[in-house]
């Protein structure tokens, strides 16, 4: 499909105002970070923060600026030193070694940032950039920042120190509010993309879909009664789970989510230690654990389709990035959106009629359209504006390091 | 769900003479193999023909012998020997390591299969067996079937004597029919198993899903149209490619499908090693290479549901394990069954409604329902009775030892 | 050097009969296998006993037969399959596969054997053969003797039917002796073969070395001293071992030497199961266990110029594969011999002055001289007249599968 | 054997100016590199520059300040980050994942050395420091000063950037001396450490070994030499290899020593990269290298005794950390000592009468006495004053990323 975008959804600011926003969001997410914090790399899914702000740098140069008649690159060696995984641009860098790049600095990746920038301003002003493309790199750009936030999370939960991106004490929520249900008929039901604004490719076409008559959850399972799930014996019993999950969960150990200190008691978050507020929603589980949970609680996961079905006709509510608390809370409204990705019980299998962008961006998400389940509804890292009710994230069924948590289903 | 079967459709024999028509073909399956071919293990995926043969007998012993007032079991540990993975039912021996067992010999397993045999006919005659249980297993022995086949051809290649399980020589078929294309309207269709013979819980319930209008190839792809991808670098060109799937391809080397000899000029199969006929189906290719060529040749592959609303109307015509050539042939006639496995483009979720079998044979299916693709209609090496349009067969998307091939589809 | 080799040492019979007596005795030794227990094969270290069959005759045929003017190779596609790993000779199958080889079978093996044999007979019989290959042929053979029990005990412990290899009641010894040292004055010691008769290359030239005082043990260390050590935390104790094989232990999960049964209180023997006897020497230990044990003892391992000095000048006696108790048995005398090899602390590195044996045989031994410890002495399951003073055998320092065990020495 | 060093060997200066010294050279060490080069490891055998600035420290506060009555520790979480492998003095942080730790900074590290600095000087001063632990620790850190180098000079080399430790440009040496020969008549030799300086353990006690006859190259192999040997195909002949390394090398994909750049024409060095210099001595290759080399030159590598018993006469001149050039380069006159350690063909096997210094410092080098190879003579980046004729360094025989080079030798 073509790259069609429109910059200015529901009020926005222009494109030269709304490119120097997010890039200064980004920027600032990585303020908190030391020169060393920026460069490293836990494990080969995460990238450092300084690749991250290099890389959505990359992205305009490759996808934009590349093509303007008078740019010069900053340096020609970052062509693929931050290529991601676009073959038809290159020979990318190998992903699980982005740490070892402790050159360039990240005083010279900020340079290569002001560099592009400055070259991207001058584009956008005179009105020689295309609007989709860019678009797609604004919001390529916030994929990243929530990257960028799970990214550290990781890697601080590495160190002994436990170190908190950026310190704060949040008073635990007093009462939690009960499990409430949302009913749906079911029925031909349009999902997917329709609309002239941004959209990614994986998002469309618009199509309809039979559903039968379910229920779904007006909340995220929160951590109490996921401990409930933990006390019963959850992590022990094979009945509840998926037969890759269990073996992964034996193999690796696993006896409460990512974070979770010893004990249960305790939970590493980017604010620092503090304990568990049984209200809030669970996060960090696998789609293997959110399975498991499920089968526990006698419900399932809804589809990708249920979920949209529903978030369609609610309240565009929420807890994001801008928010600023960087950790899933409990909130007293019923709500589709926010806190923690929502893993769903669809594989992230193309849409009827699907293409890929055209271009380069082809490469963009149809390559990755196989292993992997779609999460629904974005975070507390998700820029609250990035986020959509047709939006499809996609992370594979052991993923936990993403603020991935649990909503459930049934048939009625 | 519970277990509902019917051993009688379409005029089949009774439930004692059915039982050993099946049970006898599977020992027919093993004859031509001596006690050392029998056991072996190629990889973890793959079983000994010995093993099939009792873990089929298992599979009676524990599901319906084990419940008999009178039954004394043969040994005692075979009980764990050959489950297979039914945690439900104790500690399954390790999968890998079933080549471990040369011990109970082969003499001694077929003492096992007749001892299980006779209770069994006791079991029928006296009218005490739940038939819908006797279905499962012998529908199960019939997937063990097709699965004995396969292991021994993956272990037979990996010798570099090549031995034939059937030596015979097949003529080549003169001429290939042109690919021709079977056209559908789409709209609200409705799929999965609603009748009243058996089915596994994987197909059911029977549910509307909706189709946009598509077409799809009236048969498989032949080698002659492989050896075409490959001679335009099918195997070099990582935009024709999923992302896991090039990874893969580029570790593993490949550079055509599973046995075809080094030149692309012979191909092993269980008659022996013989020139490539480019009138057959291909087959033994991964799903990765199923997409790749599928991007290759401009088109896609068709969902589980195109394929299967468009097999419900066409002839149930195929070449199945009955006709005794184990590997795919060309046909002169559009065909939607047989010969090999068509790669579909979905993955292996639940259908909405989803319910496991009852008891302990709710482990059949469900929990396999994760990183798998679904493939549709049958190979040389299945049954002809054990297959339905309504049909599901998964594998990884990385398995090739199946003889798995490619229905192209479009839409329209 | 140059292969000497003297087949009449001490009184044995004339080449031919020798041949034929070593060749029967590694038959007899497969007999009481199955076809199947002849094909497994456990890890990649260890063969099928067939694959033994087929490599010691395969050794014959191209070390000799091949050179000899009318010889007809009994199938020219063994060559490849029966290559241990001489790549002066072409390429090898996969060691870690040969247990895939159901083909050629155990009687085309033996059709095999006997072909060779009949072409060696008639060699001999005319005075053609190179004695010192033949020799060395005949050594190898033996080797492989024990090998074949070593690597039948290691598959058939992994099946849990448990079988025995010949079954036997083995009474346990009573009354163990106290452990009696032996002194030595150290000085300046010969070591190494300088004789007539058939060695190694390994084991040459006969040099000098200058040793310490010192005294060595007149026994094994045995199952109840072995049992203390674990009683003590051996197995717990950092600080008793060398950190490689501590690793070792933590990832295996070792907490007594393989094949010792859960609880500590039975053990696999060739034999069947048994109780443990405190009385005889402890055996598949590593020498990561042997030195710990030795650490603990207050003692340590001796270097094998140590055992070398004292052995030459004792009795030869001991428990080999001739005496028919295919495990370690207590003795009432002192013995620097048999029951299981002796781990040394003694790297294999070649001797000063060292040369390969000539010709193709030259990777026999050479190659091997990394990362491997030298053992002495000998087992239970090396033939009686294989076994010398300056014999150096040599695993990897984690190997637990042959029948090692433990002889301490100390300075004095 | 009890921690007995001299602190003022051949004029040095007294202990608390040797510690100063010494001290700041590892600091001015790490000064050329970035916070984030401090952080990085490139492969678990290597440690982050920050790392060995902290480890050091730590050998400090441990194995002396800890027994200080009024030592405070200036963190202690510290004491678990930075130990490297004494399991007698806690759990140490993963050896793998010292590259996670961006905390403590770089700048806090610093904070850290000088905390202990400054306690350090106090207890000099005080003349309260037992002299022998002194002496180990400053003796510790002048080998990680070696190692801070070889690490950081891995780490640049995985940056497709190639960073330059310290630019600068080396004029190549214009001719190369022809490779002599030094005599020795074997006999009773004394090695080992009998003085009453600092020793490791490992050189201790002296004792006698007996030698025949050889001679030994004068000088180390040099690149010119080498690249004979990669044009003889040297790395594609596996008669000159020793079986592991034959396998090592194929699998991965040796075809020159570590650093040099595609095509033979260009290393990689901590000044940058550079033309090779044929005169130079090869550096960076692994054991089996060395190994592979010697045998097609139809010599053989030296024992560690055969080379001691030569370095003990011969001059202490080499080219050392002290002459600021961090690679090897070609001498004119005969030399033994410098440039870059010479593999040996013994393996890192106790001494007779070895016992490991008393206390925490027990686990320093003998529970590493298994799987490696001595080397002897020191580099280009062992401090001068830090190298004896005793020396034993070792490493695992596939290790290529020390300055570890080729002497070779041969019997006369």
């Amino acid at each position: 499909m073509s790259l069609q975008g429109n910059l200015q959804p529901r009020g926005r600011p222009g494109p030269a105002a709304r490119y120097a926003e997010i890039r200064q969001m980004t920027e600032a997410l990585a303020a908190p970070l030391s020169a060393e914090d920026q460069c490293v790399q836990s494990m080969p899914d995460a990238s450092p923060a300084k690749w991250h702000l290099a890389h959505t740098t990359w992205f305009f140069e490759r996808m934009i600026l590349s093509a303007a008649p008078d740019y010069e690159a900053f340096d020609p060696r970052y062509d693929a030193l931050f290529n991601s995984y676009y073959l038809g641009l290159g020979t990318p860098f190998a992903r699980a070694r982005r740490g070892m790049l402790t050159r360039p600095s990240a005083d010279e990746v900020l340079a290569y940032r002001h560099h592009v920038d400055a070259a991207m301003a001058a584009l956008i002003e005179a009105g020689d950039v295309p609007l989709g493309t860019l678009a797609l790199g604004l919001n390529h750009e916030q994929q990243h920042q929530e990257l960028l936030l799970t990214d550290i999370k990781h890697a601080f939960a590495c160190n002994p120190l436990l170190p908190a991106y950026r310190p704060a004490v949040l008073a635990a929520v007093e009462s939690a509010p009960p499990l409430g249900w949302i009913d749906h008929d079911g029925g031909q039901v349009a999902v997917g993309d329709a609309g002239e604004g941004f959209a990614f490719d994986n998002e469309r076409p618009e199509h309809v879909v039979s559903l039968r008559p379910f229920r779904i959850a007006a909340r995220l399972v929160n951590c109490g009664e996921y401990l409930e799930f933990i006390a019963d014996g959850g992590y022990a019993r094979p009945e509840l789970w998926l037969s890759d999950g269990w073996a992964l969960a034996r193999q690796e150990g696993w006896q409460a989510p990512l974070y979770w200190q010893p004990g249960a008691k305790e939970i590493f978050t980017l604010h620092g230690v503090r304990p568990i507020d049984p209200a809030e929603p669970v996060a960090h589980v696998s789609f293997y654990e959110a399975a498991a949970y499920a089968a526990w609680a006698g419900k399932r996961l809804p589809t990708e389709f249920e979920w949209e079905a529903v978030a369609r006709t609610w309240p565009k509510e929420g807890h994001f990035l801008d928010l600023d608390v960087l950790h899933p809370r409990a909130s007293q409204t019923p709500r589709m959106l926010g806190d923690a990705w929502a893993w769903t019980r669809s594989s992230y299998d193309p849409y009827p009629g699907f293409k890929t962008f055209e271009g380069p961006a082809s490469e963009y998400n149809g390559k990755f359209m196989i292993g992997q389940i779609v999460l629904r509804g974005g975070s507390c890292a998700t820029p609250a504006d990035h986020i959509r009710t047709t939006y499809r994230n996609f992370f594979p069924p052991a993923a936990r390091w993403q603020f991935s948590g649990i909503r459930l289903a049934e048939d009625i």
